[in-house]
């Protein structure tokens, strides 16, 4: 089967695929909010019908949490699984949108038109790239070029509760040959890139209770204890000066970078001045005795993701809170494992309370880094293949980020990961005003098709 | 004139006084919202309402931020001027609350009957134990004991950024032979009390922003400074490991406790379980070398009133955000310079920050520390004149609060200032639930008349 009258269809389709993308961004599917819930399952709903359109076996799946959807379809060539999710980021701070963030539209910037909406880039802008490919090989052959299971989640952003559990019980439709996901980006927004090794990730909240109700400052402060104050002075204790983490034993498991790695690595060239500069920033704040891109792909991070206690309002409330709270999370690398170090910063944040100072701890995910085996054939095909259809020759390469579902993959069902995404890094995703560039979209579908193709040769 | 009867008018009318302080209670004067700014409005017209109806001369003074109620009566004694504030706390949060905080109503407890209600005790319901006292004077007699002068201020509770001003540009109509103050509480909910020393307060809030939108933790954490962490840092510094504030030349001005002082507070036989047992604490948490009664009166403090940052909702996002920030208070003893401990704070702030987090600081509020004159005639004329009312003899105290009236009558008006109350320290002030108990309000109305009668002899 010829791939050029399929890339002819997908330019010509263009403004039609942007329509129903658009559809899709409009489902407001904020899954970490149980308020959104309804919308979860609509847009899974909206998928559903979409895939039946384009003649895929596709139905929803019940889980305790927001329902999967899975979709078959025959082909000639070898079984692909493509795993996309739904569900998008909370959208707060509201305010900083300049507009509606589930209200889409094209806009004209400098760098381009974009497509602006949650989730545009991450990562149903993504997902719909496959599935459009998909829609223009069925249009222009009748039939697809591999044999295809699709497998789209709606609980990505907030922890994916049910999906060991469902992969488990649905082992037999999920197995494929090769499992391909669309979650990742181009290097500096230009250079295609298949994703060998993510970041695993662990997150952790602490919920510190000192005095049993907020107090007045003038009263008991000097005498009764302060819980912010304890929860400063554990998340300030966190790193060491050289930007070290300070929980015991948590480098069990890191990895050096391979030389021949390294080597790959420096010929990127990447300008870490350019890539903090962006967001207003100019110095590396990691290990003191490592490179920038070796901080963001291969060393293991602790952040604090959210901090709150006593009064947070306008004005000024001399209050001496009850309780002090923080969301932590820990980027993973190489063989480190998420439940020691889950029990070990347990352990070490208990070590330095106060006696009368209580604390809960509730887990949020844990996922260990994956490194895919770049030795399976497709690996070299989809590169050459993203090479026609970009300016610039493909690379392998790292990521930061955490795409926990490629281990589970890996552990579960067997299979290996080819990642392969056309976001950029300044899309936005998980802030304000996210957007995803028309070209991410049209040439991500165009790469689609021809992956598809290499692969099915 | 007589006493006696004033105290039969008192006891007679005292259901009447009860429903007129709840008709104030309802007024959600909340100074520091400025959602509320209407209502604090209204809340001063009830009191010039009611004062014009005991004879007083009242009317309401605008200022920049919420109005002053001022009010003039004439009598034979000497002249006081008897401050209270209409203000009250925010109520959040509101889910802690058993009652809507605005929707007063008397509640029968363990330990008698109360009024629950935002500002039953702060300062609503202080405020009027005055108010009425002086109702049942003019009543019984036609007169009041003394000249009066009434002044009621709307900004107590968010750093009172017009009094100063208002004081200077109203010295002469305020201006009395002695101010007295009804904010204060009961020594261990039993003794009744003239505060004689009272801590300052000064006000920061620091703002810290790192990048200058909010990140993906995975696809920056590691390279990308977190201003969360910095924050967690620079305030895990504030006191070193024995409870001392490590800001430089904080403790410049602080007194050390005469020992006379020490030997009468030593008397009160302070029990610093019960006090802290009651909150769901045990440990003293300051300064490692000194007494509790000396931690909350007479050591200055460094308290952490709020922090946020990054995502707080449900659920988990992996942020890494571009601002945090936390409002910090410090109470303050002796002769302490809030303005210089402002610029050696924000110093020592800045000290810490990596080069590219930015500050921002806002000053909230810097009165210095109160020390009444006590060989004052009326002080002991009034620790007697409570002997008489409570079962308690009085005694001269400190208290870890602040109220900074009492320093700006002295150094503005140049008069003294007696401050006496009858809150409890279970009135749980600034918290949910705030009340009063009817006792309080009941037997200090009954207080106010004895001093008024021993004060004018």
């Amino acid at each position: 089967m010829s791939l050029d009258p399929v890339l002819s269809r997908i330019d010509s389709d263009l403004d039609a695929a942007i329509d129903r993308l658009m559809a899709l961004l409009r489902i407001p599917s904020i899954s970490t909010d149980p308020a959104y819930k309804a919308e979860c399952d609509r847009a899974a709903d909206w998928l559903v019908a979409d895939l039946l359109s384009i003649g895929v076996d596709a139905r929803k799946c019940p889980t305790p949490g927001h329902p999967m959807v899975m979709g078959h379809v025959a082909g000639d060539g070898p079984h692909v699984l493509f795993y996309g999710h739904y569900d998008v980021q909370p959208v707060d701070p509201l305010t900083l949108w300049h507009r509606d963030p589930f209200d889409p539209a094209i806009e004209e910037t400098a760098k381009g038109r974009v497509i602006r909406a949650r989730g545009a880039s991450d990562d149903k802008g993504q997902l719909m790239t496959f599935v459009e490919a998909c829609r223009a090989w069925k249009a222009v052959h009748g039939t697809m070029p591999c044999r295809i299971t699709f497998f789209f989640e709606g609980e990505e952003e907030s922890g994916s509760p049910s999906l060991i559990p469902f992969l488990r019980e649905n082992a037999d439709a999920l197995k494929a040959d090769l499992a391909l996901i669309c979650d990742t980006g181009l290097f500096e927004g230009r250079v295609p890139s298949i994703m060998t090794q993510l970041r695993g990730l662990l997150g952790e909240e602490i919920v510190l209770t000192g005095p049993d109700k907020d107090l007045h400052s003038g009263h008991y402060g000097g005498l009764a204890r302060n819980p912010i104050t304890v929860l400063a002075r554990v998340l300030g204790n966190l790193h060491d000066d050289k930007g070290r983490i300070q929980v015991p034993h948590f480098y069990d498991g890191v990895l050096e970078v391979s030389s021949e790695m390294r080597a790959q690595w420096e010929a990127l060239n990447f300008d870490h001045k350019d890539f903090l500069g962006d967001v207003g920033l100019s110095i590396p704040a990691g290990e003191a005795d490592r490179t920038p891109l070796e901080m963001i792909w291969a060393r293991p991070t602790a952040e604090v993701n959210g901090i709150t206690g006593g009064y947070t309002g306008d004005g000024f409330k001399t209050v001496l809170p009850s309780r002090a709270s923080a969301k932590v999370s820990f980027r993973l690398v190489g063989d480190q494992d998420p439940h020691a170090i889950r029990e070990n910063f347990r352990a070490w944040v208990k070590a330095q309370l106060p006696a009368d100072v209580k604390v809960d701890f509730h887990g949020h995910g844990a996922s260990p880094a994956s490194r895919m085996a770049t030795d399976h054939p497709a690996f070299e095909a989809a590169r050459r293949a993203l090479g026609e259809e970009w300016a610039d020759e493909a690379a392998f390469t790292g990521a930061g980020g955490s795409i926990p579902v490629a281990g589970y993959f890996k552990t579960i069902l067997g299979m290996d990961t080819l990642l392969a995404g056309w976001a950029k890094d300044d899309d936005q995703i998980h802030s304000p005003n996210e957007k995803y560039d028309v070209e991410s979209f049209h040439k991500g579908i165009r790469s689609w098709a021809r992956i598809l193709d290499a692969i099915s040769r």
